[in-house]
């Protein structure tokens, strides 16, 4: 039989209990019944958030969210400062200058991450800076930042700065402490972690952002989140939101904070120190120095196309990993760790790539990428 | 058994087919399979929108697209006139005032119509001109505007003024001529006609928009045109769109077109029709002198209040119909007719209306309201 396995940073595999919520018949938005399930999902997204914040569910991709971001607590009269590390660094840079919010960056190698002193240091010699724009994983390069440290300086050292993390791919596989770390805006995407198909995108508002947020000139109107606020505290939405998706949303959470979401966090970091071990042990070399739990980045072994090993696990095995993007393009594969995956899926994958590896001529001990892999997942356990 | 009825202009009912759509495992959107897929929807949603101008979809909900309109071909420098006929109409002139987009209006009572004598003097009257905002349907009045003579009358005599319509309820339930009747711009949106859930937003471009949107200085980036159009004509998208609804999208639109769309029109105005025609029998009072195929819009018989019949159907029936919007909230109730319907759910609601009226105390011959939309069916069979 031909299986398809996908390993991509969003879409991930769904949870079986959304494709079926996402099935059902649908139910109208201005209804009481919907009124309290969408009450119900805001309170659950706190608690995966780990906020007391408030919650916002918007039917936009990510992109979207970081959007409302900028053009809700920024105009052009405000200094930011956005940390570069890949391809979703930048998008917060294209998103000011498209509504022509001065931009500082704060630019990483490909693979490096931002630490809370190069972060301080740059606040210092930009005193005007208002807000911080970062990943907690910038999936591109597979590098999580140190969002503990850089929140809890931010918060120590510039009282007046917002910190506006995109989360995107590191919320609900990577520990985000909204609150403990003074995290202004955190961001997520359905297609994520959350094992849903793309559609919604979630985020959270501190009560800093909020204020800040009122005399905001800016242009919007489908992302105007005073707007978005004022509804979604009643349970409503400003526009018609995605209501199958806000049901099967609803279906996640729950399914989440019953298996605890500090364990799902930890089987990912599992995941990802597994698969790290065993493309290490394949002579695969690894894209960050930071890397992160959500996705690994890895260069293939001298004399393997990056491009030619990701057609053959898809021809092969109907396995899709995602390639690079950017300048990365063509040069390293991205495996997922984020959603609906196990530690017998990280065998599953390295156990082709070893097989692909093989029909490619590289001389490779068949089974050596998974038992460094099992190895690894036996210290952890 | 208690089952429940939705007759609400969106969310409508979900086809069979879109609903096991939805279930299915995700696929990756970059692929040649989504790509494929992609640009099939794409072409025939251009049959559904009897167009060959280019065909978007957005991940937003009808909104999303009417701000997309707005910001990638109007900015500040241009004037532009909105029909205003109720609560949606209202929704162009709030985008137009977001984007600081000059904006003069064309005033219509609830349930009243724009005609194109009127359109073609406010024109005459302010030449500076560059666009006209309406709607095909004003879903908060059930009143369809005469799109066939508005549309022929500008290409005929302002052929600089881009046309802009706003055919969310419209598309898939009345003609809607996008190229025979020169509209510039054509938007809908998933869970109207397309019997989906919300979350996807469609819109056709001509030539003479994208020509105009070239230039445009407003600030935008999640609805970014431009970079939206050069990506779908690859079977693209700019960002990760639903993936699932898309794929469940496919399922709708080759049902549509196996069925016929001039089919789906018709049998929506004979539900129109019959409802029309039962509403009168029970002493109703109908909004709108244009009234359109998408739903009815009516007042209660004298001493029946509105929201206590929409309460009572939906408590005794499960049965789901809108309320007023704006200055109509709590005067009328609209049944819906797009999408997933047929005859059989127009006796249904009409034989619950019915019911409901005797329960309150009206004096209502029973089967009255059903005998005259049958009438009325057997007349259009």
């Amino acid at each position: 039989m031909r299986k398809t396995r996908i390993f991509t940073p969003g879409p991930t595999p769904l949870l079986p209990e959304a494709q079926l919520a996402m099935a059902r018949p649908i139910i109208h938005h201005r209804t009481q019944e919907f009124k309290e399930l969408f009450l119900e999902t805001r309170r659950n997204l706190q608690q995966i958030f780990r906020t007391e914040n408030e919650m916002l569910v918007l039917t936009s991709s990510g992109t979207g969210a970081m959007e409302a971001a900028v053009c809700n607590l920024f105009s052009s009269e405000d200094q930011t400062l956005a940390v570069v590390a890949g391809k979703f660094g930048e998008r917060w840079v294209e998103l000011c200058q498209a509504f022509q919010v001065p931009c500082i960056t704060l630019l990483k190698e490909n693979g490096d991450a931002a630490t809370a002193d190069e972060i301080e240091e740059a606040l210092r010699r930009h005193p005007e800076v208002r807000g911080v724009f970062i990943q907690a994983c910038e999936t591109s390069t597979a590098t999580a930042h140190d969002l503990e440290s850089i929140g809890q300086m931010i918060r120590r050292e510039f009282p007046n700065v917002l910190l506006i993390v995109d989360g995107i791919t590191a919320v609900g596989c990577q520990t985000v402490e909204t609150d403990l770390w003074g995290l202004d805006v955190v961001i997520s995407g359905s297609q994520k972690s959350f094992a849903l198909p793309p559609g919604l995108a979630f985020m959270s508002l501190s009560q800093r952002a909020i204020d800040k947020m009122g005399a905001n000139a800016s242009p919007k109107y489908y992302f105007n989140l005073m707007k978005e606020l004022k509804n979604q505290q009643k349970g409503q939405t400003a526009y018609t939101p995605n209501v199958s998706m806000v049901v099967a949303l609803n279906e996640v959470c729950k399914e989440f904070l019953c298996y605890g979401v500090d364990r799902i966090i930890s089987e990912a970091a599992t995941m990802a120190r597994c698969t790290r071990q065993g493309l290490l042990a394949l002579d695969f070399q690894l894209l960050s120095s930071f890397p992160a739990n959500a996705v690994t980045a890895a260069l293939p072994p001298e004399g393997i196309s990056a491009a030619e090993l990701t057609k053959k696990l898809e021809e092969r095995f109907g396995v899709k990993v995602a390639g690079g993007q950017g300048e990365m393009k063509g040069k390293i594969i991205r495996i997922a760790h984020l959603g609906y995956f196990d530690t017998l899926d990280v065998f599953s994958i390295l156990s082709a790539i070893e097989l692909c590896l093989i029909e490619m001529g590289r001389k490779t001990e068949p089974g050596a990428g998974v038992r460094a892999a099992m190895l690894e997942a036996r210290t952890n356990a």
